[in-house]
């Protein structure tokens, strides 16, 4: 296994991330790179629709990974061992969240330089990454099929604050009581913008107008 | 469907959360009642574990149920609907987590007079619950099998301080790529004490083993 380098991350002695975050997104702005924010709960499948994601991506563009976790790295080496783009681990010392000054440090290692795609796999956490403008151009969250379609009434600000929605592990749609209809509706009733991805992130179905909802966004940030 | 009291929690103004913990645990050992701090991921199976804990216990034990949720009440609901037991529900104002002072507002609230058992179903977070002690007699979290055998390796502080893991949804395990062997070895790697309960809250498989260790836990508070 290729080493990782890990990056222990701080949190910003300063009290204001929404300005933070505004200078970040300028930044990258400036530069060409589309940064990307992906939340979900623990063991939704962000890992495994990344890996699809790149894969589809990584020919048309250059992509690089921020992997952020309390600890371990082991979604870093599987990023890096199954689609061969940069990566880096964040370790957050136990924070539940990444910040705007915590992604900068990120980024600052990363190195953006001729990225036109890069990824922020946030803490798996429903509640606290919601609450934190990372200085992301767009968020992103998965929900998975076997956390239940009533996740948009228990969890509101994550599904008010992110742009697109993936519906992930649609694969087991037969096993588990989860209404897709009924999820679509309680989150477009709390964000009527939201886009709405239901995919396999296993099977790979429904995973190519995902991928194509990247590709827009980083041609429209890179182009306005 | 019966009105759910709905009591809004407010955050210590104390520092000392660990005091006001062992205060709020010897309280409840006078009165003689168990205080069980629930935990998990969103969507691992909390609430219908629950329903079916305290339906299998609640003729010889006099139990009630503090919903806690950022918004909502729907759990609160089901336990009251399903168990007829006394609950109510906690609201964090978009807190991640309970302390032991929120606990404290909702014990006072719920009233525990007489009552054996009394659950916290916590915020549904793998992060910020396992930082605060909430003045409970024991901590249990449930792992749900979609979440994958990973889990311990990226939240390694909450499995550290469960005296229990429920290891739910043991019927989708054709489904999903869980090693249940390689799951318990890592918890206990990290928490060489924990009771591992592999259960299909669903079905039922396993749910009396896990009942059991309630039981004794009760009668073990009570007697000591």
């Amino acid at each position: 296994m290729d080493k990782i380098r890990i990056i222990e991350v701080k949190q910003s002695v300063f009290e204001d991330n929404n300005k933070d975050a505004e200078n970040l997104r300028q930044e990258l702005k400036n530069k060409g790179t589309f940064l990307l924010n992906l939340m979900s709960s623990p063991g939704s499948g962000k890992t495994t629709t990344l890996t699809k994601t790149i894969n589809a991506l990584k020919d048309e563009m250059t992509i690089a990974v921020m992997e952020a976790d309390i600890d371990g790295e082991c979604d870093a080496h599987t990023i890096k061992d199954t689609t061969g783009v940069k990566v880096i681990q964040l370790h957050t010392g136990g924070m539940c969240h990444l910040d705007a000054e915590m992604t900068r440090q990120g980024v600052n290692e990363l190195g953006v330089d001729g990225v036109d795609f890069a990824i922020l796999e946030n803490i798996g956490n429903l509640v606290c990454p919601a609450e934190f403008d990372t200085g992301s151009s767009k968020n992103a969250m998965i929900l998975s099929v076997p956390e239940g379609d009533d996740k948009p009434l228990k969890y509101p600000l994550m599904f008010t604050i992110c742009h697109a929605v993936v519906i992930n592990k649609i694969d087991t749609l037969s096993v588990f009581d989860f209404d897709i209809e009924k999820a679509k509706e309680r989150i477009l009733k709390l964000n009527p913008n939201a886009e709405i991805f239901p995919i396999s992130a296993k099977t790979g179905e429904g995973i190519d107008a995902w991928v194509d909802w990247c590709r827009r966004q980083v041609k429209e940030w890179q182009s306005k």
